[in-house]
């Protein structure tokens, strides 16, 4: 690979978080500057960041709540993933020209310590737009929650929610793989589509339209074995109470819920946990570092099969980070919402 | 062991199930009749019940919902777990004098098919109370339940609710036992106390008295890592939000909700399964009927070593059976249920 000629960087435009969101963000939180890079310390790496990733976790990190991580401070560079390539390496293992996926932040230029790296190869097997997505954390995701937690068995049927989305879409292809029976809700009849023609799905519904739990109900008439569940809220409590015995339950997101503060009501489901035996669990991906390398090799190889397709939503320029949470969750975007900067 | 001399019966005292109850079955929901007894078919057990077990799960079983179970049938023998002797035996494997644990139903004799037997023995190494308690569901679910689902650690802070209780006190000590820290919950000051002077409890904590939120806060400053729930509703919410991460959650009942037609509203808990990446699962005894051997030799040799105790708190007369549910959830007993009527 022929390493691009990026010129010494000066100047780093910056999208810095300004204003606390309570619920999802918005442009007003968020501030674009330029800033002056800094000298690279020993152990650090220097990245041109590509494509910059937009995730719905990111609302969390923006938010003052308690949650898997602390939030983002007022005035700094707002957390993001993101892929790029390496100008300049003082980290053991690193190489200018290799590709870097990590913690980059919404920024040109990214100063990494090791910690910030989740993974780096110097061989694609994939476009490396393909890091951030379906080889990030959206694809380990799929691949190592759905196999550790879901647990599938072959003619299982399998729920998955926001089933046209960056992890939804490949947890269903998994699914299919897996010889179980893929089932998706997604949020518009042209996603539902998709769902079926290009990821595989037995049958999807768009969960916008009144009919949904009939129709989910006649495709499912003996209810669900695996509920991949990443919006909670009305969904989820449904979808519980369709779980046969012994279901497992992979509780990856919350994105129906605009605010957990106040803590938001609902049914109470410990009976539903309780009468159906269910095995109920929260993945959150950054527990399962010492797995992503095993999970990246499974899933480009799938990729290279073609038995893995994935679809991504690029906007370009760093000026469309600051409205990119916003549209993401206004559920516009078909496949992984990445910007484009490079 | 001496075969009592039982004279041949003629008349079956039952206690029939004849209003279903919506909440928790009280008295006029049943009827005391007395029947002739049926001769027994090939492959049947006539027992002579000694003790009938009173349990939280008869609740659910009187009621008419969706259950791990289907409802007792109106105007028939309320079903209900007891230990009896046997008095004639058609069944491979069982002698005249076996004691027998299982399905006898509320009433003076059980003519019980091979899947009525839950554990038989012919030489107890206790008193015969005990296969109906501490060596029957309960003290196996708190043997099976903890150990497969709660996975403790030594060192983990393990809470319990109903801690005094036929399942509660013997989480206590098998958390002990494992060098856990047993916190527990349960319903006046004098059982928090025979929590840790009696079960080995590092602290318990009485929920009627209005600090015990603080108490526990202080009792387990680092939150806690498993647990054993069997009351559900607000309890169940503190509990959720005092977690650690990749803590385990054992649903063993949702005895504070007394109806769930229509299902109760109550804090939305997803946010808690997936940003503490917990592990909630549910547990129902009777899915583990080719473990029961297992769990009741761990058990009778933990109370012969004096590391297992357990109360009993035994009415008598087969007449206390229809009030003895009301009395169950009044919380009044000290330790398993029981009705003498050997």
């Amino acid at each position: 690979m022929t390493i691009p000629d990026y010129s010494c960087p000066k100047r780093n435009r910056q999208v810095l978080l300004v204003e606390r969101p309570s619920g999802i963000p918005r442009p007003e939180h968020f501030r674009l500057v330029e800033t002056p890079l800094a000298p690279l310390a020993d152990g650090q790496i220097l990245i041109r960041n590509v494509y910059l990733s937009v995730d719905p976790a990111q609302r969390g990190w923006a938010a003052d709540l308690r949650n898997y991580s602390p939030p983002v401070a007022l005035g700094s560079v707002m957390r993001a993933l993101g892929v790029g390539v390496v100008l300049e390496s003082r980290m053991g293992g690193i190489r200018p020209g290799d590709i870097v996926y990590g913690w980059t932040g919404w920024q040109d230029y990214g100063r990494l310590d090791l910690g910030d790296v989740l993974s780096s190869t110097r061989t694609p097997r994939a476009p490396i737009s393909a890091y951030a997505g379906v080889l990030g954390i959206n694809g380990m995701t799929a691949w190592l929650a759905f196999g550790a937690l879901g647990r599938p068995r072959a003619g299982e049927a399998a729920l998955v929610s926001t089933a046209a989305g960056a992890v939804g879409s490949v947890v269903g292809q998994l699914a299919r793989a897996e010889g179980c029976r893929p089932l998706g809700l997604t949020g518009s009849d042209a996603k539902a589509e998709a769902c079926v023609a290009r990821f595989g799905f037995d049958a999807a519904f768009n969960y916008k339209r009144g009919d949904w739990r009939d129709r989910l109900g006649e495709a499912a008439p003996e209810g669900i074995d695996i509920f991949f569940d990443s919006v909670g809220g009305d969904i989820l409590d449904d979808g519980l109470r369709r779980m046969r015995t012994a279901g497992r339950v992979v509780q990856c997101g919350t994105a129906s819920i605009a605010s957990w503060d106040p803590p938001p009501m609902g049914l109470r489901n410990e009976r539903e946990v309780l009468a159906r035996r269910l095995s109920w669990s929260g993945f959150v991906i950054f527990d399962h570092q010492s797995e992503f390398s095993r999970a990246i090799a499974g899933l480009e190889s799938l990729i290279e099969d073609g038995r893995l397709v994935y679809d991504e939503d690029i906007e370009v320029g760093i000026e469309a980070a600051p409205g990119a949470l916003q549209r993401l969750y206004a559920g516009e975007n078909v496949g992984k919402k990445l910007i484009f900067i490079g």
